[in-house]
């Protein structure tokens, strides 16, 4: 019977056939111990004369790592360890065995020659369990948002006009010398839906033609918007606090193998409850130059205030009411303080920083074009935009959260590139 | 208390409130019938001086459409119409009064003037049950490639080379002087990906910049790819009856409203049932000559051969093995007749058309190369790829389907630049 190793407990005793490949193998002459892996799970086939015969000794022996196979044997419960399962071999059949030794080995590698090698080195089992947690932060995405009645709407990639200036974004020729930019955000466009559907999400690939290399930025990355109508900014931070934690909560129930491969401290993951820790800018400007940081108050946070911030604390952070002037057009201003806006960055625990960015947004026509103005902005490029104020105007609020950034949070990878399959940077654009 | 209108039937006899927008009015004088909308449903609030009082009738007298109120009354259920519930208005409180008409009326408007008003056109109860047709699509597909073990891998927006050719696709300068291009298809990416996960998928908006003008093309629409390891051409079209079956089940299930406002025929989803019509390609052709078409041999179906072959059945149809000479250079040809490739399309009837494309892919290195050779690609654009051949190649198929195609399909509209919330075409950019 064809199995997939994730069903082996199920098949205790009985004699299975496991197609997938030989990632490793150890031993020599009187048993070899394969190292199998199907893309479900791992399971260590082992061979001996007795069990397999002498025909798969010498197919065990001239099996070449990453070579695909169909092994037969029995499932045995491991003696010593609880849920583990190997597989006592009784034929190996080979697929394809690689003739040329497969570029990856145990050695290290520097990180040029892995992304280089990005077709291959997705195998490796820390980069299996990384895209497998970001399996798990997409679907718990959508069914957080599906319970909490959301649709979604896909936003447009290619745009007529940037929301705030083109420096920042990719340029392509349309159609007849028009130009077209790529989206960075589809914020504005999903506010226009939610006069429609009333909750709306996008969740697609958006650009940055930053020329910034650091650890937290690629090109190329996925990003969901979400957006409600009469929601104020305190039901926005609500629905972000309940979308993280039950992405957290997930992670932890679907993914314990993949986080004892990544070697990430689950305690940590197991604190991000709610209530998140709530501060307001100002508040944590104060704490920041306490800890020695020389941040102004009307700076926003940089990479260093968010790290030495969020060390500190065990719980996600909700920064709230950034000083207006710093912050984007369309986010309402607090009419009991004008000078801030109704904003919020919700920064994750252990230095991870910035993962969820949201506001209440201005519906209001006339303040909203004066906003727009005082940006020098061109109100031309947003007369749909302004459209929503003029005709059914209702309080709303949204927020955007950065795929790989929170999966680079739960599976504790210090670089983000890691967190996408295939990663694009400014100087990478291959495989 | 506040409640969202598609929970009106738990609250018979209640007053509650509902925020939303008014779409539509009748009345005059001694009653008045607002129709009301909050993006989960519609009802009719009915106000009269005896429920309402004096500032309820005046209030809804000045009303003008889609303007954006907080409506507080008495749920009813309908005295004749089951699962029809109304509200006995007790207080209206207005959000946002429009100044301006509204532009869109229910007179007759051209389909540019409603493309140029998109932003509000979605607001439009068709549209409005489009898109939730087409989030409905998206859930079920999530739902049957997580249960049948596939996991989400993104493919890359951004890529260096054309899989066939760059005429069709959109140009980028990339940083430092390189081109980059958009991506029409994840296929290739997502084969390196099986190799490590066995079962993946991607699902995600793909560009194609062909000057073409027909119902059925947009420049940028969403593509769901999927690849599985150790799958055969008949797999592979298990596997696609299935997820389709799963999609119309599910939109039968969950949009009975909004076929209803669709005006679908439900009757022809119901019919689509496993097991589908399977023809090749070559009885194919003699049946489209027969029915008066001058298809050749070797000619791909055009899109009237669809629409004439579509309309004779009422279940979707695999056209399958095609002349291996017409189709792409990855797939794999029949061992039992080398002039055709393991490869089919899936039709939808009704003259619908193509929805699903699909084949085994060639897993053997030696072989491919030839075919690149024989296409006049550059084996070096491929260099990954072949790669994938050298290390633990495995027989494998996937398919790819189109998700404005099938929501069309679903929705039983003609033009699929309606069945996407932003369409982009060769003239239209905006809003």
């Amino acid at each position: 019977m064809d199995i997939k190793i994730k069903y082996a407990k199920d098949h205790v005793g009985q004699s299975v056939t496991i197609s997938g490949w030989m990632y490793n193998r150890r031993g020599s002459g009187k048993i070899y111990f394969l190292q199998l892996r199907d893309g479900t799970g791992f399971i260590q086939g082992i061979v001996t004369e007795s069990d397999g015969g002498m025909e798969s000794m010498q197919m065990a022996e001239s099996l070449t790592m990453e070579s695909s196979v169909k092994v037969t044997g029995k499932i045995n419960a491991h003696p010593k360890k609880e849920n583990v399962f190997e597989l006592i071999v009784e034929s190996i059949e080979p697929i394809q065995v690689c003739k040329e030794e497969y570029p990856i080995s145990k050695k290290e590698h520097g990180p040029e020659f892995l992304l280089d090698n990005r077709h291959l080195w997705l195998r490796s089992k820390k980069q299996w369990a990384i895209q497998r947690v970001r399996n798990t932060v997409i679907n718990a995405t959508y069914e957080y948002l599906n319970d909490n009645d959301f649709i979604k709407i896909d936003s447009p990639i290619l745009t007529p006009n940037a929301c705030e200036g083109t420096t920042e974004l990719f340029e392509i020729d349309y159609f007849e010398e028009e130009k077209a930019y790529l989206s960075q955000s589809g914020q504005l466009y999903i506010e226009a839906a939610i006069m429609s559907h009333g909750r709306v999400f996008d969740f697609g690939p958006v650009f940055r033609a930053e020329k910034s290399k650091t650890r937290r930025h690629l090109t190329e990355f996925w990003m969901m918007d979400a957006e409600m109508a009469f929601a104020d900014h305190e039901k926005n931070m609500e629905i972000q606090e309940g979308l993280v934690c039950h992405i957290v909560q997930k992670v932890l129930e679907k993914n314990r193998q993949e986080l004892e491969i990544l070697e990430r401290d689950i305690e940590a993951l197991e604190k991000v409850k709610a209530p998140f820790i709530r501060k307001t800018h100002a508040e944590v400007v104060k704490e920041l130059q306490e800890m020695g940081s020389d941040i102004q108050p009307n700076d926003d946070l940089g990479a260093d205030d968010e790290t030495i911030l969020t060390k500190k604390y065990d719980k996600p952070i909700f920064v709230e009411k950034y000083p207006a002037e710093v912050k984007a057009f369309y986010m309402k201003r607090d009419p009991k303080n004008p000078s801030v806006a109704l904003c919020s960055d919700l920064l994750a625990p252990e230095g991870y920083g910035e993962v969820i960015g949201g506001s209440q947004r201005e519906e209001n026509y006339e303040v909203l074009m004066e906003r727009i103005k005082e940006h020098d902005l061109d109100p031309s490029v947003f007369d749909w935009y302004l459209d929503l104020r003029k005709y059914g105007s209702v309080p709303h609020s949204g927020f955007g959260y950065g795929l790989e950034r929170i999966t680079g949070w739960m599976c504790g990878t210090h670089h983000i590139r890691e967190t996408i399959p295939f990663p694009r940077m400014i100087n990478r654009l291959k495989p």
